[in-house]
């Protein structure tokens, strides 16, 4: 069977949104999962401040970076050009200019003569005219390109129109066809799904469909579908299908958005329940909670749990943690046994800090709060920084702002609190509280993320990991 | 142009999933709502127990119980069929069953005799045989029922699959066509309005897409892409569609599940930034966040405004409030604008615990909190109860989990608490945190919702507004 590439768009399409803000060492980390998954082609942004730690991060995957044919001579795409290792990059065209095959003729050479490959897209393309269509395709086969895309970056098609406009490109030309769509009518997935039923080899999604307004075709779902169709789409991928839940646990915790029960394929309720009776007559396969790498039977571990036991149990979550960081979890996770039986989704919890940590300037020693209704709130922290214990005292809306006020005065960084949210991990009232916020700092938004059976603390851990962010950015 | 009826389901669907709960008066509210909005029919499954309430409630829209026909003889739908106001029952046909036409007569006989309408959903009807389909339409037509469903209850169906057996379906009857499917592979809402192409006249959908597991067509993404592309699907349909973002945070409020930013049509972001160039070619409506109520400039009020201009700006965005919530609200916004300056998103926050109120049995009066990193979490609560303080003290995992227990200890209702989340509603350290909580009570689910500057108290008065609904459940 034939086999449709997969190509991630999750970090091209999240660069376009203060939103979705990773760090360095964050779109490398996913980078490094993307690989594992078994996705094809990995695409950033021009502006990608981790283009050179991606590439070089990359063992198989292709490295794709989009951008407009006139930004050729920009040092970053210059900078990659001149490396060892091969790529490729995806020239878009806009649709405010009529397609001149010469103007796009020198920047394909100047890519090609260095060994990458080159993909031409044209935004909205479905909604052009055939005119517009024969000259595009005009420009990428007289300049040798190796590929092309249909976008619709309106996300106003549906399957029908973009069945029929890729099928009248596939039937005229021979060049490989890539489609992808935004999901502004909630049709990205089945759009880029008629893609390939009408002859398309690449699909271009993101994790969790994540991107800019509504997002784009969610890589979970359009893989499961093929996967679950394969007597309708006849097509392969090559993704490792166990491995799309913990990537999209990753990938929620570094952008800081959770992935709701009803989520379909990955959410925590999508593929539970399914016990409804399939006709006989029912082709496809039905799928079941570990073909996503969701764990049904979780283990409970507890405070016998042997280092090695653990070691194990966070390797079949899907976690790789170096032997410092596994422990550190290690040592949270005796903490945590002692107060109550572990379970799979509190160690993902306790894990999912490890994945924002960044450098440690401030480390919380001790807090102490006092607040109520009728009386000010107020918060005494101690943060050690750099060996020394440095305490303060604030006072606020609620405990947690006098604590964030109190961590403010001893760190000195000038920060703002731009998002905050709270969920419990499992039920009950030992539940892990995970929180997750976004501080602005020198116009970059960045998220922090703390874990703890108490709200307040879960609050405080998450707000230091923020500021650690915000420290190495000061030191940059 | 021919008009597209819109069946709303959220009830049925959520009927069926402990953790879409909602109470009787809830499901009233929710149904007063779906009114206004415009919605042709509101289907709830066979066992809602807000039946009654939801067919007073209702004016000019049609109330629908979905169920098996052997369940004609249960006491729900005979109290409802020997009531004055008119309805709808709509029989479901489980695919395990093959078709006897005779099996049903009695069932329909019955309803009609009753001036009740009905209508046959065939289960996974696009799965099945051309037999069981030939079967299936003779029983209704046979019959003399109203309309058919097709329901695609597996969500595995494809838009050009799902066209195929609606296109053959309206070719071999002149019965009137509904169509509903599910999301497990996110291709509902391409699935429907695949069915309208085809010919069917009546979409069944949910709000926000809510349902078990993956969820439904959400209703909002159907209905705007009817309304975005008139060009393609040549449709209207009835529904106020400057209602639908009210609706969606209303429906979002009363199960505790947010609305996340990237959410079609109605997420905080999904219209936002739509600066793309529209191709000159493009025959559809561009929609604007304003089209479906989002309003993007909010009104900045303050302590010096009137209660006439808060109301004002209360039913502008959707609110319908009783002169005593309203005169509770003000005194509330009074309360908020004396810290900080009241934009919209505050507002919605602060109103959202009404939708959850129900009679208080148990009121906060005050509450000290004392914790910290190395000592015991404690909290004092004094909660009025029928006139009298009751003060209780407790000790707890955390500051919230402490005084949990105390309200515990002061309203002796045993609970477990099941879920909890908190969001910020705007930026800032004087931002509102808005609490949703669930608790279990007697098997059943509770919601609770509470708002403050401060998390530990918005999360207290979520607990108390849930506790007050287990005192309702507890006295019935």
């Amino acid at each position: 069977m034939r086999t449709v590439k997969v190509c991630d768009t999750t970090m091209r399409d999240c660069e376009h949104s203060t939103e979705f803000n990773m760090s360095v060492r964050e779109k490398t980390e996913i980078a490094k999962q993307l690989e594992r998954l078994g996705v094809d082609i990995i695409e950033v942004g021009a502006d990608c401040d981790a283009a050179a730690d991606i590439l070089n991060a990359l063992e198989t995957t292709m490295f794709s970076i989009a951008c407009y044919p006139d930004m050729i001579d920009s040092e970053c795409i210059k900078s990659h050009l001149s490396g060892d290792k091969k790529g490729r990059i995806n020239f878009l065209f806009s649709r405010k200019k009529s397609v001149d095959p010469k103007e796009i003729e020198s920047s394909v050479k100047a890519v090609k003569s260095n060994g990458f490959k080159v993909q031409l897209t044209a935004n909205a393309l479905n909604m052009s005219s055939q005119e517009y269509r024969n000259a595009f395709i005009e420009a990428a086969e007289s300049n040798g390109v190796d590929s092309i895309c249909v976008y619709d970056d309106i996300g106003y098609s549906n399957p029908f129109e973009f069945f029929e406009i890729v099928s009248s490109i596939t039937s005229m030309t021979d060049l490989p066809v890539s489609v992808k769509s935004k999901n502004d009518l909630g049709m990205a997935v089945s759009n880029v799904l008629a893609g390939v039923k009408a002859g398309a080899v690449t699909v271009e999604c993101s994790v969790n469909g994540l991107g800019r307004r509504a997002g784009n075709a969610a890589l979970e779902e359009v893989v499961m579908a093929i996967k679950a169709r394969r007597d309708f789409y006849e097509r392969d991928t090559a993704i490792n299908t166990k491995l799309l839940f913990r990537t999209g646990k990753m990938v929620s915790t570094v952008v800081g958005l959770p992935l709701l029960g009803g989520k379909a394929i990955i959410g925590d309720k999508a593929l539970l329940n399914f016990d409804l009776e399939i006709p006989e007559t029912a082709k496809f396969s039905v799928i079941k909670p570990e073909d996503v790498g969701i764990i049904r039977n979780s283990l409970v571990l507890g405070k016998r749990t042997t280092e090695s036991v653990f070691e194990e149990r966070v390797e079949e979550l899907g976690y790789l943690l170096s032997p410092k960081q596994l422990d550190k979890a290690y040592r949270e996770f005796l903490k945590l046994a002692d107060k109550k039986p572990v379970d799979d989704r509190d160690i993902e919890a306790m894990l999912a800090p490890f994945e924002a940590e960044s450098e440690s300037n401030f480390i919380l020693e001790n807090f102490v709060i006092n607040s109520g209704s009728m009386i000010p709130s107020t918060a005494t922290v101690i943060l050690n920084v750099a060996g020394e214990s440095i305490t303060n005292v604030a006072t606020g809306y609620g405990p947690v702002d006098a604590a964030f006020k109190a961590i403010d005065a001893i760190s000195g960084i000038d920060v703002s609190l731009e998002d905050f949210s709270l969920h419990s991990v499992t039920s009950g009232e030992d539940a892990l509280g995970d929180a997750v916020l976004k501080i602005s700092y020198n116009d970059k938004i960045l998220t922090g993320r703390g874990v703890s059976t108490d709200i307040v603390e879960a609050s405080i851990r998450a707000y230091i990991n923020a500021i650690n962010k915000a420290a190495v950015v000061a030191s940059e």
